[in-house]
């Protein structure tokens, strides 16, 4: 397998271990057959469904993992969304503690999940101070303290992995697509077909308003969106890659499919209407990006990654019924 | 086993051969843990649902054990739902050909379902002619067509009787909660439990406006709605049960407990909101009787049958978003 600079523990021994032991700790995913996908889509579609992980999110997978390796107590981390409180609920499991930043601006329905974890939320104004920075004040108020990072970690990316290994164990499809943010879960999926050794390909799916990835991939360096961008799909708000999975992206994602608002809402109606699937925005990119360039995924047998089913049911339901 | 004098054939043999080969075609049902239930509803929940079932619904595994019974290759039935898919699919596996008795006030969305499976749809007035009328003067015109029961008939039962196979073979539940509109369902859930020799308890949520089965149980004869309810549980605006699965519930129920609207409407939001699972208004009574009468289950681990998920956007959304 790959060697990665930022990430010498990035071993095979390494992933090897956590695809032993994770899986014991987290609900495998769903797989379901994509309702007539040939006649539709031009390719056999296979969905890969995290909306039944455990907090309704593939972060749940990362966050266990991450935390389950650290001795500290203390858990401090920056989410408004689903890795916020896949870490509140990792925390609970483990006996830890866990202080989550939040916009003071986050649906009520988001700060009442991580605080039915137990975890403790830290809402700020973000006109006054930026997530990170007050992660780093509440640091230094507790030294002990772990800053729990959503994809820029090693053990982040490792837990990310046990998705691909269950795709690519049930069947080898020639393409999985992912939804991209930070890259956590398309890194995750790289590394999961590395360490397979197989021939599928990695496709990223991600927000044409925030398409620093894929401009990132065009120009062979990290580039970063100016401001959050502005898309239905919250879970890739994200300004750019994380370090680590850009090392792994840059050379192990084929390619990554610039997808709107529009196209992805599409995706979010079929997953309802023809599948029984609620999915948040984020998890309807992957089928966004078939629908964007149905030549690209043409007579291939495809895996769809459905990231994560946390919507606002006031969005979900303007969405499904426009 | 049982002896039924209206199904001479429901014997140990006939179960069991069924329960070996009708899995090949059906999907498994998805056995989810009920978040917080015991906080929340004060027993420990499994949800078993259906959603994810051919055509969306637990009526596929019905249609396709009494079609595949066959020798007959003209099938006739009347639905303006779940079993005219369900039928319609089953025809397209088995290579038959069907017509479905629909109302012509169907959603349009219905009647492509049906269409997309193969089936031949045929619109009725009910102002004019009563759906059964229509079925009759269909088999008239094919001799050798077949009328396909939705809930009245021994392989229908066992067929349902896969469900509750599959959820004893996961746990020994105290309880288990299935919808109640024909009795198709709730009679199969009694015979999995009678094959088995369990102890499980069966007990029916049946809409609290379209009460006949609850009035039945109470009274110990088979009694009728007026008329076809108003509920939004469309899966359940039956007159009556069938009279096998009367035969079958009369003893073989536990209890039938009826459920408002603005109930099953709550366990629908539940399901969306805590689970991430799209249901239909009929899929969520089960979890509604729950509700309704939460000392029935104190403590207890229950199951709770998902029928299906296959409903109007317009009204999935007006209903999330109340």
């Amino acid at each position: 397998m790959q060697k990665y600079e930022l990430a010498p523990a990035l071993t095979d021994e390494y992933v090897t271990s956590v695809w032993e032991t994770l899986p014991r700790h987290i609900m495998p995913t769903l797989l379901l057959r994509g309702k007539e996908s040939y006649r539709l889509f031009g390719c056999e579609i296979t969905i890969a469904t995290e909306t039944f992980q455990h907090t309704g999110s593939f972060k749940f997978r990362a966050a266990y993992n991450l935390l389950s390796s650290l001795p500290k107590q203390q858990i401090v981390t920056a989410s408004s969304g689903n890795y916020g409180q896949a870490v509140a609920y990792a925390c609970q499991l483990l006996g830890k503690t866990c202080t989550i930043v939040m916009p003071s601006t986050s649906a009520q329905v988001k700060i009442d999940a991580v605080e039915s974890y137990g975890g403790v939320v830290d809402l700020i104004d973000v006109h006054t101070i930026s997530r990170n920075a007050r992660v780093e004040e509440l640091l230094d108020a507790q030294p002990g303290a772990f800053w729990a990072h959503p994809y820029d970690d090693y053990r982040v990316v490792a837990g990310n992995s046990t998705l691909g290994m269950e795709i690519l164990r049930a069947a080898d499809f020639d393409i999985i697509v992912a939804p991209v943010g930070g890259g956590g879960l398309s890194s995750g999926q790289v590394l999961a077909r590395d360490r397979r050794a197989s021939t599928t390909e990695i496709i990223g799916a991600e927000p044409h308003a925030g398409n620093d990835a894929a401009r990132s991939l065009r120009n062979g360096m990290l580039l970063f969106n100016e401001s959050e961008p502005d898309t239905i799909a919250d879970g890739a708000r994200t300004l750019g890659l994380g370090e680590l999975n850009w090392e792994i992206l840059r050379r192990g994602i084929a390619d990554i499919i610039e997808v709107t608002d529009e196209t992805t809402a599409d995706a979010l109606r079929y997953y309802f209407g023809s599948m029984n699937l609620k999915t948040e925005p984020t998890g309807a990119l992957s089928l966004g990006a078939i629908l964007t360039r149905p030549e690209r995924f043409q007579g291939k047998r495809v895996c769809c990654i459905v990231s994560g089913g946390n919507v606002d049911p006031k969005l979900f339901a303007s969405l499904v019924n426009a």
